[in-house]
């Protein structure tokens, strides 16, 4: 009688799911010792060093004596990524921003450009212009030999994910755009055919910040972004939240002022209406001139009667909107991106003394907002780890054997 | 070099998945041969064989000739449950009513008892009362010899997962209320020590939903109720989204009218106090009166001018919040259970309309609406796979070997 037995495909499996949590292990957590993955793992000594030989010679990582010692026997072997050798492109394209950057293996940024410029209205052209010129700079600076495991795009659109669609990008002003397979097709051009991912931003927020930033070591985390738009990516008992076809977390979209502002997208009172950019803007009487919202704050700051006001109505607004999605999603986290990074310091006693005096409590005890661990990179850095998903999750199948052997 | 091997603990964790996974199958689909159960999960014939002899040894199913052949050789074993000999109670507490009844594994009522009484404010140990009452007559009801494998319930409450903490249940007027610890105590007074789970309503009406009703075959539902409050219970990718505390999917809670009537949460606006019990009756001008949600849709269906209205402002407001619902979680279906089973036939149009015309259109072209595949048993049954789900996740854990052994 054996119970375990399985097939040979069941094997396969096993290994492969072997092979990808030390892999991932030492991407998320830095170098880790042999002995340290067996603890971790729960997998026998000569199991883990058959996998981690195997992702050596797969040039993955390197394995090199420890300082540490295993009791009196030789020092464990040290597992290192080799970011050096094997990296992602990410590119974070905002309204008024594109950033793009090389990731090694472990999540360190080998090399960036960042591009910023007015608001307007920017064809699908233009942005593949950039993607093209910084994707050229970045290859061109690689370590010869090493290689590109994909390509990672963070976007604010509803991104349809089974083809990468960007459905409706209402702040870029782009409809049902071919944004995944033109920037495979860009990276092509370029001599490099690697996979490309495309999703939401706010969702690539979520994923890195619960993965290296404020998000870390809780599986229940709302990452909520702002600047033209509002939006929310979610991370629900450790995974993503996507929903059906991958548009969740539009909060910006949630109607909570049916006889408030009309919204870019068809409805009235959307939240966006009331806490995001234009919003705070209006109520700081800024309208039509080229002002930001961090001049907003810093006026606020400095203690200017119209910036206070203004700051204080996006307060009661965006206490409105926080404690609707604290009630359907009771989050552990939420952490304030994008613009709200320079608000909500100045709302905190605002937000929570009213979410302390309504609403049932519980959830809204429950929940801790913080900013970003990871400043203005949260999006940049998700779109990296979107990029490295299919290498963490098949090691070898998406790499297959460099030297050595099997 | 052997990087499926796992240790002994893996091994046993293998058992007690694979074990699970059968008891699960035939709990859920019926009874179901063993070449069907080799084919659905890739394990070989020997090992499906010994694990159906283990749950056969611990008398929760039997193993049968079935009519179908396999090949020319014997015919295949069909496996089924045994659900007179393996049962769970399940209590359903709602405002107005107390549905209880005994559930055999497969899923099958086998004994209900069932009071309606007029709303009013009943102390627990009124409930408790009832509880131990219909608990008794279900229990005595059971075939001699038979095993109840424990106890589940459901409330209109927020409950805290972690110990069953009745913490807020607001048109119950109860706060803080222990009811796992004192239904577990009623059981232990009939002589059934079994473990007792609590649960939110709404999450436990999309649980059984998802695995036997409308939701079946979709992974991303969310089952609305509503009487007196509403609410939602949420399945993403195929699991219940809980939230960090257990209180998610307080839909009826979120602030949709700032303007709004002053809601029993101390919050203004709330969607409850638009579409929930108290706001249809008030529209139709029945407040005060004896009379229910299912008069005024009769009056409605009838013609009664200020039925339809009210109908039909109702309507409106199940537009705005569903939307919103719609744009945070991306649902494939949402179930109109509840109050909402009659009234939703009436305002579909209505509501469909709107949700065509505003708002970030591709969650909302992605989404279903449906009636209950259960009808007013969704929260009942749902009750009971809470109970069930130990048994399933560990059947020879919790079972344990009854006759033949290991």
């Amino acid at each position: 009688m054996a119970p375990g037995t399985t097939t040979a495909g069941g094997q396969d499996r096993v290994r492969t799911r072997n092979l990808s949590a030390l892999l991932r292990h030492v991407h998320v957590h830095g170098p880790t010792t042999r002995a340290e993955l067996t603890a971790l793992t729960g997998l026998n000594r000569s199991t883990i060093g058959a996998l981690t030989t195997e992702l050596t010679n797969a040039e993955l990582v390197c394995e090199e004596p420890s300082a540490a010692r295993a009791g009196a026997g030789r020092p464990s072997l040290l597992v290192t990524p080799r970011g050096n050798q094997n990296y992602v492109l990410a590119f974070d394209i905002g309204v008024d921003y594109l950033f793009a950057a090389r990731v090694g293996l472990g999540g360190q940024v080998l090399d960036r450009r960042d591009l910023y410029r007015p608001r307007g209205e920017y064809p699908l052209s233009d942005v593949l212009g950039h993607v093209r010129r910084f994707a050229s700079e970045l290859i061109a600076g690689a370590r010869p030999g090493s290689w590109c495991a994909g390509g990672g795009v963070a976007i604010p659109a509803l991104v349809r994910h089974a083809d990468g669609l960007a459905r409706d990008a209402p702040n870029l002003v782009w409809q049902d755009a071919p944004l995944q397979a033109e920037i495979a097709d860009v990276l092509a051009g370029l001599g490099l055919r690697a996979p490309v991912h495309i999703r939401n931003d706010a969702d690539l927020g979520a994923l890195a910040e619960h993965l290296r930033g404020a998000g870390r070591g809780s599986d229940f985390v709302v990452y909520l972004t702002g600047e033209v738009g509002v939006g929310a990516g979610i991370i629900n008992n450790g995974r993503p939240l996507n929903g059906f076809g991958g548009y969740s977390g539009e909060i910006g979209h949630t109607v909570v002022n049916p006889t408030g502002r009309l919204c870019s997208c068809g409805l009235r009172g959307c939240w966006e209406t009331e806490v995001g950019e234009k919003a705070i803007l209006d109520a700081a009487g800024r309208q039509g001139a080229r002002t930001t919202v961090a001049e907003v704050v810093a006026a606020a700051r400095a203690g200017d009667g119209r910036s206070v006001a203004a700051v204080r109505h996006i307060g009661g607004w965006l206490a409105i909107g926080i404690g609707n999605l604290v009630s359907i999603l009771n989050p552990e986290v939420v952490i304030m991106g994008g613009m709200f990074r320079e608000i909500f310091p100045l709302v905190r006693d605002q937000v929570l003394s009213a979410l302390g005096t309504g609403g049932l409590q519980p959830p809204r005890q429950d929940v801790r907002f913080v900013l970003p661990g990871l400043g203005a990179d949260s999006t940049l850095l998700g779109a990296a780890e979107l990029a490295f998903a299919p290498l963490l999750d098949d090691p070898l199948g998406v790499r297959g054997p460099v030297r050595g052997g099997m």
